[in-house]
Formats: structure tokens, C-alpha cells, sequence
């Protein structure tokens, strides 16, 4: 065993945080003492024990003069309203003596703060283990902290030919109930899911985690003009204060009065300059509420908005071996007349789900591993 | 070794001939006696001999009370021109005493003929085993034979949004060589490509087989108002005499005739009730030639043309990881408003090229195999 090998083992713990800790990252630990592994740990759940403190107190042994692994920097008390004893602290109180991260915190409140002060405190600091790594498992909580915005995720279902929907506005169901499984596991790692108006007007969906366990996301709303329908499942149903509507209507409007009355979080923004809301304007209010990741499940117009404002880090594509014709198109304008000026996709992967490819990448790689 | 296990390498040897024994299918042949392979044969090449006397020409001992397996039933002296002399009657001769065949040559002059002359003369035929391999083998083969029409292939490598060019019309090079190289794996396959006269406009494409050996086939343009460019490389390259244009401008026209001095073959049909020629004709002018089979390659109004038709057997997209937005959709209007009416492919196969996803299917895959 070598520091590489304890550090993916770091990595095997911190992932079984997924869909518990937003926003903060997932986080794993292990301390080993004369080439053995003596305690583990991992950040459970918001709120709860630091990987490290629950690798300490896990410790079948003393931890003075041991190693700690983690992939990211310890915390130090340097944050605002903080719900946890700072790790550097305690690593520094029980007397270990080296620590391995892959990566720095990228929260600005830590980054850096924490190796420099258990360097002071004379404990020797190595870091850069499976810094890749690191960063694409908390490639969300990643993106949020260097930018103050969730990291953006489109998720889109669509035929071979690009299509979400007939011209009469069908798509029920375009990709299989595989597919859709998978759509409730992404749906279980983002904070909140986010679709337009239009998308709640013709396909009237829960935004729920169903097919898989796990938290329910936000539902996010854009509508400009408040024209959602007042029988939509996601202002009736019991989790409709998990609703939050995106609208350029006045704050005294009737209908934004009554929406909050019934629990509905109203959030107005001025109109931009187009019919549609201004997108960057919305995810920055989003990260203001602690939001840190979000995944657009459509519409066509939606994810045209976003795509045109260069406002996503990942995009999936579920497509069904189906072809439609002229209906409602994916992707609509991006005022691309030269391929080279087209988005290529970066870090592509395709699964094969029975019949219908999933391909997914990112918009830019590099940014999200340095 | 069981019958199985035979046919199994009898669909080897013919599989060697692929992409030579157009408009023939392939096939292959093993002779057993006592247990023993002592003949193996398959068509080569049109014009040369058939499997099953090539199997009984190489055989290592005489033929006599063997069991001949061959993929399709051996032929006999109805086909008007035939070039080689019927192997039924050359089995019969040899006193061959069991054939084994996967399944009924298509062809309307032999089609049962060839397994009844056998058995009036006491051969026990054994028919059925691999029958849907075998149909897949040649499907292209049982397509013409039982349609009088071209086998219609259509190819389309697009982006994951469903362009096949921007808005310009560039669309080099949306899929990368890898692709390329299987596309022209493909064309070597098939008797013709055909492309619409707006993609020659566009993209002055050679139509050749390049990247790999193999023939090169027929190139048909449909060209109603016979546009295409005086300088397009179909049309001024060495291999000029093999492009058909499709018009419906009168013979006497005199671009129609100079092209025709020219070497190019002009074919003139009545207009179609639309601004298109009707694709169901030009099929069966293309199965009157001989033309077996045809990959159609572009553009979106020539793909859109064939699904509206209904006119193909399979399917083929390669998708780039890229997003164009608005630009040349691979797939206009087929007049679907509902999902059931959406063309579904049938015995779906997902292939990785690279980051590319290969998806292709077929029309109606029971017709295939049955």
C-alpha cells in the first residue's frame, strides 16, 4: 500500500456521501500509523461529523505520529457561521504528523489556510494524490465555491433527429423507463432541477426522485410572465415548498401573492432584454440561497438560453433510436454559421442504455480539474 | 462438429466475398463425408464460379454419398443469361446424397426450384438452420430479389443536436476520420451512393471509396432541375461514367445533352407532384440496372424524402459530440404530431467510434430475417 492506493481508498469513502452533504463536498479519511490503516472516515451527511474528526474519533488506536489522507484540505475556523469544529485544529491536538490531500479547498474562506497552518505547525503537508480525481467527485461543490453560481448540468431526452417533442408537443415517453431510472439517480445528486414554463405547461411533471432513493431536489421555475397553471403538480403537491418560480411580474401581482401565500417561493427578477429571463442573473440567486448544483431538464427554449449564455459545465443527451421530424427541436438558435465557432463537447462518454445512447461531457474540461 | 457448427463456417467463407459478388449474394460451402470436411468453397466474385462447384471442385476424395451445407439453395437452369452452369444439376451428378441449406434463394426463378430438383432426385434437403443469418448475410441480396428495388441504406452523420451542416451549410468535417473511414467501409458495400444535387452544391463531395480498398460504386445524383456545378468532381473525375443523374428536364435539353457526351449517364423521369422526383421511381430505374443496393448519403431533404417514402430498409447516424444549434437539419417534416406515429428502429446496434456514437437500425426488421 502507497499513498496513491490510501488515497483511492480516501476517494472509495468520500463517494458514499453522494447526495448527502451539499453543499458541502463529500469528503473521506484514513489515518494509517506504521503501514496500517488505523481509522476511516467519511462526511455523512450537512451538518454532521468532518471525514477527519470521524476518522480520528474512529481510531482503533493513539493517531500521534500517524498519517492522515483526505482528499481535501482540512477546514480551518475561518469560516463565517461554521457548524463544526475546524479538522486543522484537531489534527494538530492529537499529534499526527504528516497529512496527504489530493487537492486544496476551494472554499476562499479555507483555501490554503489549512495546509499553512498545520505546516506551522510543523507537520509535513503533501498534496496533488489524484487531484483529477478529486475534483470531478466534487466537481459541483468545486464549480460553486470558485464561481458563487451552481454548477449547471443540461440533461436532454431527445430522438435521433434532435427532437424533445412532436410539433403537437408529445413526448411522453421519448426515452425508456432505463433511462428514465437514470434520470432519477441524477436527480438525487443535484440540489435543485430546473425546467421552463412551457415545459410545466405541456407536460405537467412532478420533479421528483421516484425510481431511485434519495432527497428531493428544488424545482425551479423559469416564468416570465407567471403563466404556470394553477393545477401544476408542483404547486400542489405536498412538497410544492420546494417550488421556487423565477418571474419578471411585479411583486404585488395577485397571482405571485397568492403563490406565496400557498408556500410558493416568488422570486422576481427584472425582465431582460429578450422575453426571457436573464439566466446568469437567476443562477447567481440560486447560489445565493446555498443552491450549489443544478440539472435543466428542459425545455427546448431553456436549454437554448443556457447553451447561448455559455452557462453549463456538463450536458447529457439521452437519445432514443426514434426519429420525428420537424416538431420541437433540442437546441434552437445559438447564431453558430461556422462549425468551428460549434460546441464540441469535451471528456465524452457513451453508455449504451438497452437501446438508446447516453453521451455526456463538459464544456470545458480543464476548468473543472484545475 | 454438427450441422450447426458447418453452417456456422459455411457463412465464413461466403462472408469472404463481400462487397465483390453484387448483384449475386454471397455464399459459402462445406462438404462433409464421414464426418470429415473434405470440400470447402464460396463465390468470389461475380461472373465466377459458384460455391457449391468450387466446394466440389476442391474436394480432397469424391463426393459421393457426402452432405453438401451451403447458406442458400443451390441454383438451377431457370434464370434467364445465367452465367455458370446450375449446381443442382452438378450435385445431383456427383451423387451428393444430403443438403444442408440455411434458407431459399429470393430470386423468383429459383426460389423452392432448386430444393425440388434435388429432392426428385432423392437428395434429402435439410433446410432452416441459421435462416436469419443467413437473411442478414444477404440481406441486400433478398431486398432485391423480392422488391425489384435497390436494398436503401441511409447514412447520416450529424450532431448531437440533429445538424448535419450550419446555417452556411459547413459541414466539414462534423465526424472525425474514424468515422470517416467506416463510412467508407460502408460505400464499398453497396452498389451506389446517392446523394441529393444540393449536397454537390454544398460540399462537392467525391463519392469514392478512399480510406479503404474496395470497389467503387455507381454515383446517383438526384438533380430535378439539373443545377449541379459544370466543375463538380462527379462529374469531371475519372470515374465520370460511373454518375447517374436523375432530372426531370426534357432529353433535348442541352446541358442533359452534353453530360451525356460527356460519358454521364442522364436519366429523365416525370416531375414528381412535389418540386422532388418521386424517389419510388428512381428506385426500381436503379433495380432495372441491376443496382442492388444503394447508401444514401445526404442531404437533409433527400433523407427526409426517403422516410417519407418509406423507402429504406436500415439506418445509420453517426453522431458527433458537438452542438450546432439552428443550422441544416438532418430530418425535415414527416408529418408526425404523435409519438406513435414517430419511426421507431428496429434490432437497435450502439457502437463508440472514439467520441462518436454510432446508432443504427432497421425500418422493419421482420421483413429482414423472414
Amino acid at each position: 500500500m502507497n499513498d496513491n492506493d490510501y488515497m483511492r481508498r480516501v476517494m472509495e469513502l468520500a463517494e458514499r456521501g453522494r447526495g448527502k452533504t451539499s453543499p458541502n463536498p463529500m469528503v473521506g479519511t484514513v489515518i494509517v500509523k506504521d503501514g496500517k490503516v488505523i481509522g476511516e472516515g467519511y462526511h455523512q451527511e450537512y451538518g454532521k461529523k468532518h471525514a477527519e474528526i470521524s476518522a480520528i474519533d474512529s481510531a482503533s488506536e493513539s493517531v500521534e505520529g500517524a498519517t492522515l489522507y483526505c482528499n481535501l484540505e482540512p477546514c480551518t475556523n475561518d469560516i463565517p457561521n461554521k457548524k463544526t469544529p475546524p479538522c486543522s485544529e484537531r489534527i494538530i491536538k492529537e499529534k499526527i504528523t504528516r497529512v496527504v490531500i489530493a487537492s486544496l479547498d476551494p472554499n476562499p474562506y479555507i483555501n490554503g489556510r489549512g495546509i499553512k497552518k498545520l505546516q506551522e505547525n510543523k507537520i509535513r503537508v503533501d498534496m496533488g494524490i489524484m487531484a483529477e480525481e478529486s475534483r470531478i467527485l466534487n466537481q459541483k461543490y468545486f464549480t460553486f465555491m470558485r464561481t458563487g453560481r451552481p454548477f449547471i448540468h443540461l440533461k436532454i431526452a431527445q430522438s435521433l433527429d434532435g427532437r424533445i417533442a412532436t410539433s403537437m408537443g408529445h413526448s411522453k415517453w421519448i426515452t425508456n423507463e432505463t433511462a428514465l431510472k437514470k434520470v432519477h439517480e441524477l436527480r438525487a445528486e443535484y440540489d435543485a432541477l430546473l425546467v421552463g414554463t412551457n415545459t410545466v405547461i405541456q407536460d405537467n411533471p412532478s420533479l421528483t426522485v421516484r425510481y431511485v432513493r434519495g432527497k428531493n431536489p428544488y424545482r425551479i421555475i423559469l416564468d416570465d410572465q407567471l403563466v404556470i397553471p394553477e393545477k401544476a403538480v408542483v404547486l400542489t403537491d405536498e412538497l410544492r415548498t420546494k417550488t421556487i418560480i423565477f418571474t419578471s411580474v411585479a411583486p404585488k401581482n395577485p397571482r405571485a401573492q397568492q403563490l406565496s401565500r400557498e408556500g410558493i417561493k416568488v422570486i422576481h427578477l427584472k425582465s431582460g432584454q429578450t422575453k426571457y429571463l436573464a439566466i446568469d442573473e437567476v443562477m447567481f440567486r440560486l447560489g445565493e440561497m446555498n443552491i450549489s448544483s443544478v440539472l435543466v431538464e428542459g425545455g427546448g427554449e431553456t436549454f437554448t438560453s443556457f447553451l447561448k449564455a455559455n452557462l453549463f459545465e456538463k450536458i447529457t443527451f439521452f437519445i432514443s433510436p426514434m426519429i420525428i421530424g420537424t416538431g420541437i427541436q433540442s437546441i434552437g438558435q445559438l447564431g453558430i454559421s461556422s462549425l468551428a465557432q460549434a460546441y464540441r463537447l469535451e471528456h465524452v462518454k457513451i453508455d449504451i442504455i438497452d437501446s438508446q445512447a447516453m453521451v455526456e461531457g463538459y464544456r470545458d474540461y480543464q476548468s473543472i480539474i484545475t
